[in-house]
């Protein structure tokens, strides 16, 4: 199908699950009720560290009204190295079931030692207080700076620093070192005609989603578990509930409900184990629904992340040396997207001398989980401040500056790993042209300034799987095995009406759970809508082809006389030779050959890395410090927009999310290792208030090899949001905020000539 | 795989699904509640045949509480001819808008009228009473002589009887006459030795089912529109709803629930277009359960029946001529299973000439529906008894008379179609052998008689898809399009257990809704365990031979030098060099070869008829009439008996089914055509304390062409019972009892020498 044909393919179709969400019909995790149904709650340790000693639940199951209680003891220990599969990424098992419930000991403040299920809340409240737990407090670290001091109680007395030679002979905090090298930076940065250098410093920020984590699970008394979630992988939960609580697949059936907002949050399982096992205590269904304190203070957030940066360039603004250096906090258990964090600060410029390092430090803190573009946002928040300040030393402009040292097509990326084409040049050129740029600042009360950053998303693949099935009447019914938080229902059955010449309200489409519907990895890493359109569109044409192959039987000619035009199948040159594609639906069904399902399967699919550009106008009030963002626009090579409506919606939320990190949002936490802001009056993200509009400027430039040329759109968004406010700042002010959030203290602070702004 | 080879298949395995039966977890119709759902109520005639003037509903739509009200305004007229397929047989569905909604008249007792929906079922109950019908009452047709008189009133004035020549100038209450004939009846009936010939009827009796029929309905918005149902066919009931209310199949779903009986009773839509409307115009879910009394008052029971059998025999017991006349009462709309009862009246003997002749009768009652067997018990009824007549008047033993005329492989069926290999000789063979035939017949209080009767089944084959998905861990999620009325999971999942070498628990099975699984045909006609094992057990070895690739690529070889062995892959040869068959199914999910998931689809596979004897012993107490079942064994070829346990389920159930129909189950409607036993206190169905234990006699003789050679076992039980009692009940008496049910009263008055028995 060439591009000029396209008819569905690029339309701004409205969300076909709009209207049920808008009118509440919509099932989420927390409007599940099944008969019979118990409440479950978690006891979480009120210390950051310590050594669980005993655990008494007698009298709480005690309690009448109380039907279960779990502990430690109901979940098996793994063997040593044992994972599940997060696509082709190995998820650390022993870690997690330490996560879900601890064992030896509480690794912060919020994780899990008890549970009960109770036939309402308040007993389940009332059970949780008559739990003894016999605690043997222990230091916490809750810095980076702590965690890595020679003298810094140990969260893991056996880990042992992997990647640095010769292997140390002594535990430490540090679970891994990565380092991605190239050329001699040392020698080039000693070289460079101007060197750029400078520390910088994020808070953890939590992904923040409306719908807090919950889940329902019942237990069969044969064995057979459902568990209904909201969850960003139904295959991926299930694998790990599989692992987890030793279970064949074949005895456990994940049921995916609406989703409320996730942005990496919700991958991994939470209480579905927990759900599990007290619904077979119990011998009733069981959900427990978090509160948002409990979110707050116990499900992972982005990283919190020191960054020390060096750049060398030549007089003429040619890049010479970048050095990164990154310290992620990882929180209880290893894990932060350290590499991740690494690959996104080093790849957007072509720079001969490269070295890269990062650190992964676990803390008494929860530990981090993956928040859209994972790592991103706090390596560019680095990098790309760095490029602007590098402009300002340069008395460039920031644009020629980052152009002149971009990546094409062909340039190694610091894996090492030549980049695939891509759109950045165009990019930069839609930036050029475009009024954000090109239009004068308007002067205002306070100082006011304009930033730019760009940002790099690598993706994922990882492996998705669809049926896509001819119903009675030539509709279609496209099952999918990914769950929809970005409105790839709407997308793929554009996909599917666009392959078949049909309307959008043709096309039934929904995810199946782990029983109906094909292996799917998780919807995350910006793989989900370009696999799943790829797998889509595949079968479509499989069933095409296979109702042609019974278009022919009947119409008695050869299949590859056969054409299929406006839902009609006829003998090419004869066209009054034709039956329809209700017609020949019908008969497959009830005749002869066989109603037509025909699967699809992407797997490994070419990646497809993206590049945006972010350009914001801010004013700073230097009496409060407060940052009022005025305008601010988004450009994106999304390679292709199958509904740009809902590419917009991606870049515009990826957008909020990087002014709310960039700005107010961040985790506080006071020595002992407690949350300060583990509400949503303290915990500050943006309201409508708080923002602008966000203009979005979509470019198109297919990615090689990729059905559709689709790219991935929803993570690179939030990555260069905080380095663009940043310097737009710096701009406005003549002073760098380096601390992110940049709260009015921070600002207040960098007024005052402390740059790093620790507040 | 050879027959000795069978691990899994042959296995008494418990039910799958018996576990959440017996705890009340399973979810059948009436027990799915969603949010806001209103309840539904119907507006039932009182009038067994009236013209409908005027409907107004104004009172009912201002009551409080009620949200929607429907008449036949809500329902489009449909072209004439409008069909809807079920298999490969169009149903007409003119009519069945008209059966589910009453338009120019009410044509039976309990027709609906209008239906309501409401915030409680007593507010929706009230509004019923303030809706305002105006009747033009029409005088009624309520037995088969009634509507065959030449001044009787019309039920439909354009109704011209098909299949007759020359065709008819001015209608009538016949709708169609089927003949099939061969040879010279009425000579060779001349020319016999003996001629048998005798006048029986039968009652209507309704399916019985334990669950009322009951639907829910929820509909978005945007026109979507769910529906959870107890029926015997999600896409049945789909495609007869997407053409009574004019809609895509795109735009519905319907999602199987557990049913609790339904014995061919739930094939057609009774209440779901109404619910589908209520819900349309109230933006509300709605569920609408019937009461008892309007299952029994307004939903298809098997067809009342007159028959007329003349059978003619040489002196040494070969039969010479068979011919039969049925009258078979329809109900409100043409389409009483006369053909299918001809079929089985004449199917079981090799008679050179052969005349069935029969008709199809409207009448102003309940539109008949399909009972277990439609139509055999009927038309078994009266052939088994005039057979056993005809040994009686010959002297000779009725199980060699049947032996010694009794059809084989490649006899012509009466529809003249060859008779595949079938197991009737050896069904004899087992009867002939067996204690219940051997034993002499213990005297007792009251006189005492052994009856034999046998019995066919053609049954139907249709469409039947699957999908078999390998999970992560190497164990299997099967999903089929057909629902389980029968215990159908628990085979299958044998099937794919036997094929894959697993336990029964390592696999999954599920039926899947209209949109996530293939399109399957209903739960019925005896064709579903068998077409849908061969459905399952083809997708098994496609993924299997799918996996094979797989090992074959990563153990680096042909794939035909792979080997499956013990849930291993092997190179043949060198069995050290293998791939477990768990871990391959982890690679292909998250490296290379793609989930597998492989479809199933059977389509028109080649008849399985099937033949059973029964044999019972009854005592009759000749003061009351009363007939005792003493003892009763059933004997049957099921081809291969997946599961015997579930094979002897069937067989129990279709022989419980048969007694209570022979003996005190039958519809009684007064001159008006109101129904006097509209409750299952007067509606006789038979306890535990009715029917003694029922042995069972499993015959396998493989079907050819079919894989696991299995037959159809769920109908050809129900179809002997009735004769093979009243076989028992001459020999006890010496009278005749020739009408169905054969209750005391009826048994009285043969005794006193009325043998119609007309009551």
């Amino acid at each position: 199908m060439t591009e000029t044909a396209y008819r569905v393919i690029g339309q701004r179709v409205p969300k076909v699950d709009g209207v049920e969400r808008a009118i509440g019909s919509a099932l989420y995790g927390t409007d599940l009720r099944l008969p019979g149904m118990l409440h479950g709650k978690v006891l979480r340790s009120p210390h950051a560290h310590a050594r669980i000693v005993r655990i008494d639940t007698s009298r709480a199951e005690a309690l009448p009204g109380v039907l279960a209680v779990v502990t430690r003891d109901d979940f098996p220990e793994l063997e040593p190295g044992t994972t599940a599969p997060l696509g082709e990424i190995p998820i650390d098992l022993v870690s997690l079931t330490r996560l879900i419930m601890a064992r030896e000991k509480a690794l912060y403040v919020g994780h899990p030692v008890a549970a009960v299920a109770a036939s309402d809340p308040h007993v389940a409240d009332a059970a949780l207080a008559l739990i003894d737990v016999e605690y043997k407090v222990l230091p916490p670290v809750t810095t980076i700076e702590q965690a890595l001091a020679a003298d810094a109680p140990l969260l893991h007395e056996r880990l042992m620093t992997a990647g640095v030679e010769p292997p140390p002979t002594k535990p430490s905090n540090v679970s891994r070192r990565t380092v991605l090298e190239r050329g001699d930076v040392a020698a080039s940065l000693a070289a460079a005609d101007v060197v750029v250098e400078r520390r910088y410093r994020a808070d953890a920020a939590h992904q923040g989603y409306l719908e807090p984590v919950a889940a329902v699970a019942q237990a069969e008394p044969d064995g057979r578990v459902t568990v209904w979630t909201s969850t960003q992988g139904t295959f991926t939960v299930e694998w790990q509930l599989s692992v987890l609580l030793k279970m064949p697949m074949s005895r456990l059936r994940v049921v995916p409900l609406e989703v409320g907002g996730a942005f990496g949050g919700k991958i991994y399982a939470h209480v579905e184990p927990l759900c599990v096992r007290l619904a077979q205590k119990a011998g009733r269904p069981v959900r427990i629904v978090l509160t948002r304190e409990e979110v707050l203070r116990a499900t992972g957030p982005g990283a919190a992340t020191i960054a020390e940066v060096k750049v060398g360039a030549q007089r003429d603004g040619t890049l010479t040396a970048l050095e990164v250096r990154m310290w992620m906090e990882a929180g209880a258990f290893p894990g932060s997207p350290v590499a991740n964090a690494l690959l996104v600060g080093g790849a957007p410029y072509k720079v001969a001398n490269l070295r890269l390092e990062g650190f992964d430090v676990v803390a008494n803190k929860p530990r981090v989980e993956p928040y859209r573009g994972p790592g991103g946002p706090q390596a560019n928040f680095a990098v790309e401040q760095a490029m602007d300040e590098l402009a300002q030393r340069l008395g460039l402009d920031p644009l020629d500056l980052r152009r002149r040292n971009a990546v094409a097509a062909g340039d190694l990326l610091p894996t090492g790993r030549p980049l695939p084409e891509v759109g950045l040049a165009q990019v930069f050129d839609a930036v050029a042209r475009h009024p954000c740029w090109t239009d004068p600042l308007p002067t205002g009360r306070h100082p006011r300034g304009r930033g730019l950053a760009i940002g790099f998303w690598h993706g994922q693949s990882f492996t998705s799987s669809c049926q896509v099935a001819v119903t009675g009447d030539g509709t279609l019914s496209v099952t999918i095995g990914a769950v929809d938080i970005t409105g790839i229902r709407t997308a793929l059955a554009q996909v599917a009406a666009e392959e078949f010449g049909l309307r959008v309200d043709q096309v039934a489409i929904q995810t199946g759970d782990t029983e109906t519907s094909g292996y799917s990895d998780v919807a995350a890493g910006s793989r989900t809508a370009r696999t799943m359109a790829a797998a889509v569109g595949g079968a479509c044409r499989e069933a095409l082809a296979r109702l042609k192959e019974r278009a022919a039987a009947r119409l008695e000619c050869a299949v590859e006389d056969i054409a299929y035009v406006e839902q009609r199948f006829l003998v090419k040159g004869i066209p009054e030779r034709a039956i329809g594609l209700a017609q020949l639906a019908r008969l497959t069904m009830v005749e002869a050959g066989g109603p037509v399902i025909a699967e699809g399967v992407t797997q490994r699919m070419p990646a497809a890395p993206t590049f945006a550009a972010h350009v914001a106008d801010v004013e700073v009030d230097p009496a409060t410090g407060k940052v009022g963002v005025l305008r601010f626009t988004a450009f994106q090579d999304v390679g292709r927009a199958i509904n740009p409506t809902q590419v917009e919606g991606q870049m515009q939320g990826g957008a909020v999310q990087g002014i709310g990190w960039a700005l107010s949002e961040g985790e506080d936490f006071d020595e002992r290792g407690w949350m300060r802001n583990a509400s949503l009056l303290d915990y500050r993200m943006p309201t409508a208030l708080d923002v602008p509009p966000i203009d979005c400027v979509i470019v198109e430039v297919p990615a090689p090899d990729v059905p559709y040329g689709m790219r991935g759109v929803g993570e690179v968004p939030i990555v260069p949001p905080a380095a663009a406010v940043a310097n737009a700042v710096a701009r406005a002010l003549g002073e760098r905020v380096a601390h992110m959030p940049m709260t009015p203290e921070r600002v207040l602070r960098a007024l005052r000539g402390d740059a790093f702004g620790q507040v």
